[in-house]
């Protein structure tokens, strides 16, 4: 029985990993569950699973759940987090926060010795040195949660990297990808949000509709499986179903397909090195979809890809501006106050004005962070 | 250095092997090869690779092969053949010659405790029982050079069977898959001898237009990977990029692609469980390429493959009745003595009288192989 800590429990890859852990009793066990603010959601999650521990945003939020009538531990904030992260009981920990509040208490798993399902991108995108380090020195493996990078690490099972000719990330192209950049002026958030393959939350599908997901991805690759950026190719892929591929040294190409259920890289960041039942999820029929189409990634239709490129390839601190000023530039564009794409200009104007500082710790990293987010924001207002 | 016995080094999968072994003069070397007539295309692989032993299939053979001035130890026959595929200093036997001569020779290097690279369907159509039997007592890799099952086996890489819900053959269709079974009627050897992805042998190209090629692949997969064939799927693939996929249990598909050049599934099972730098095939380009298309294989249209799962289900020596009856059968159709449309008539009135034996031995197996041959042709002349 693998006891689990799921920090980021009512998002949607929270309640995705509830899931899994519901329909495997027998195998999983939810230890203890950190969520924000959304009480609402973690109410029924809370009954059901009976976590030993639960975290939650702060008091005010502590308060509320126990007007509902729950009498078990809370604790709240970061300290909250890290303490479950890092608890004796824990095996697993899975890092499905938003943005980079979830980065000490993943460091912290990681040197307590925990395994790492992880979701959260920024984590390696800010930290990957950090984190690929301690993982090292401590021989955690990191497993991912991302679909196109569980399926790299599926397509890399019992394979050797060193027989790594390149790894190919596909991109659905997002929301926008039939359009060019003139009909790009005037799109809403309520079209940015109606992505194509993937029911996910609204940062990520943003993110999507300006490849920034992608360009996190890359990094994101570069950390969790120690791969140069030229090395890592993206390419278009509509229908979303071959999620990525590996080729080899021999020119042979191993590639991971699925149905679009984030069910499927969950559980096997739970399961890994082994494969469990999933009877939930749709069997991938090809027939019936058809075809499978491939084009060529347009860096200039999405520069926000390029940026991620640049921003990985120079290291040090940029990945965290560029991943800070793009938090900033989704959240102004969601509430209506910056256009779509503003988002990519205000990343670039942060990028540009930063002076990069090398192997940041994780004070300078959450400074650098914290800073660039009032820049872009100093930009708009 | 692996040691490598090459069983056919004339065919167009012996010829493969001997480039493979050509651009890794660091990793292997040819230490005998057997080929059955062709001195003309024997010579220059033996004066380059100067093997210690060289088999041919008879005196007159070895007669041509000294007055061209050749010196060296040659051997003759399937006894010549057994002994180079068991000799001491071997490490892998390459079987790829063609038909049922290679069982024996087979047999006796398992035996041995030699790895077998093979290309040749019969020997586990035929007699998959005793070969896998003799493999896992003698724990011997039978390592795959079809470019499906080198699929499958490099998609099992790291995974454990019994998380494997079902493997997906995939079928170009062969030189007809756009005729109707109207337009198959008057079709030449020479229209089939065409074949949309593959350069291979004339035998092989004539199965994959009838389908029968995939039909054996269906009953080698099941001996190979010990898989019901109930879990065996064939799917229509066009461009013959993916070469073939697992689903497992979780419903994550891991499929093997590449473009169509056998030297990678030859290479592959030279080398496992390592890969090598393989520069001399083509980068599979999936943009260039587009689209990868998928459709449903249609057994009415294509009987043989019908008629290889009901053998294949049968099992004992009806596998061998099906191979035997289609081997004569494709030779009777490239000498022009019967349609096209007649090998699945012949094969099926084969298969309907012949009564099944069960766990066949090697010489049951040769005696039935014998007489279907011998049954077919008194179906025609």
């Amino acid at each position: 029985m693998k006891q689990i800590t799921l920090l980021g429990a009512t998002g949607s890859i929270g309640l995705q990993t509830a899931d899994v852990i519901r329909n495997h009793p027998e195998q999983f066990s939810l230890f203890a569950l950190a969520f924000g603010q959304n009480v609402e959601k973690a109410l029924p999650l809370i009954h059901e699973f009976e976590p030993e521990i639960v975290v939650v945003h702060d008091e005010v939020v502590k308060s509320k759940l126990q007007v509902q009538g729950y009498r078990g531990q809370i604790y709240t904030g970061l300290d909250g987090m890290y303490e479950v992260a890092t608890h004796d009981k824990v095996d697993v920990v899975v890092n499905a926060v938003m943005g980079s509040v979830g980065l000490s208490s993943t460091l912290g798993a990681i040197e307590a010795g925990k395994q790492i399902a992880l979701a959260n991108k920024e984590t390696l995108v800010t930290a990957g040195h950090l984190v690929m380090d301690a993982a090292k020195r401590h021989n955690i493996s990191i497993l991912p949660v991302d679909s196109e990078h569980s399926a790299i690490f599926q397509c890399l099972n019992g394979e050797s990297m060193k027989d790594v000719n390149k790894m190919i990330l596909t991109a659905s192209g997002g929301s926008f990808r039939d359009k060019t950049r003139e009909q790009l002026q005037g799109v809403t958030v309520k079209d940015a949000l109606n992505h194509p393959n993937w029911s996910m939350g609204a940062k990520i599908t943003i993110d999507s509709a300006t490849m920034m997901n992608k360009g996190l991805e890359v990094i994101e690759a570069h950390w969790l499986f120690n791969i140069p950026y030229d090395q890592i190719e993206v390419i278009q892929h509509r229908e979303s179903v071959i999620h990525s591929m590996i080729e080899f040294v021999d020119k042979s190409v191993i590639a991971q397909l699925g149905t679009p259920d984030m069910r499927v890289p969950i559980q096997y960041a739970l399961s890994y090195p082994n494969r469990l039942e999933l009877h939930q999820t749709k069997t991938l029929d090809l027939i019936e979809i058809g075809a499978l189409h491939f084009q060529k990634m347009d860096m200039d239709r999405f520069p926000c890809l390029k940026l991620a490129y640049e921003a990985g390839r120079i290291g040090g601190t940029m990945p965290t501006v560029l991943n800070a000023a793009n938090e900033q530039a989704v959240d102004l564009f969601l509430k209506g106050k910056v256009s779509f794409l503003s988002i990519e200009e205000l990343i670039e104007r942060a990028l540009q004005s930063h002076e990069v500082l090398e192997l940041p710790n994780l004070e300078t990293i959450l400074r650098v962070d914290q800073e660039t987010r009032e820049l872009v924001k100093s930009y708009v207002f």
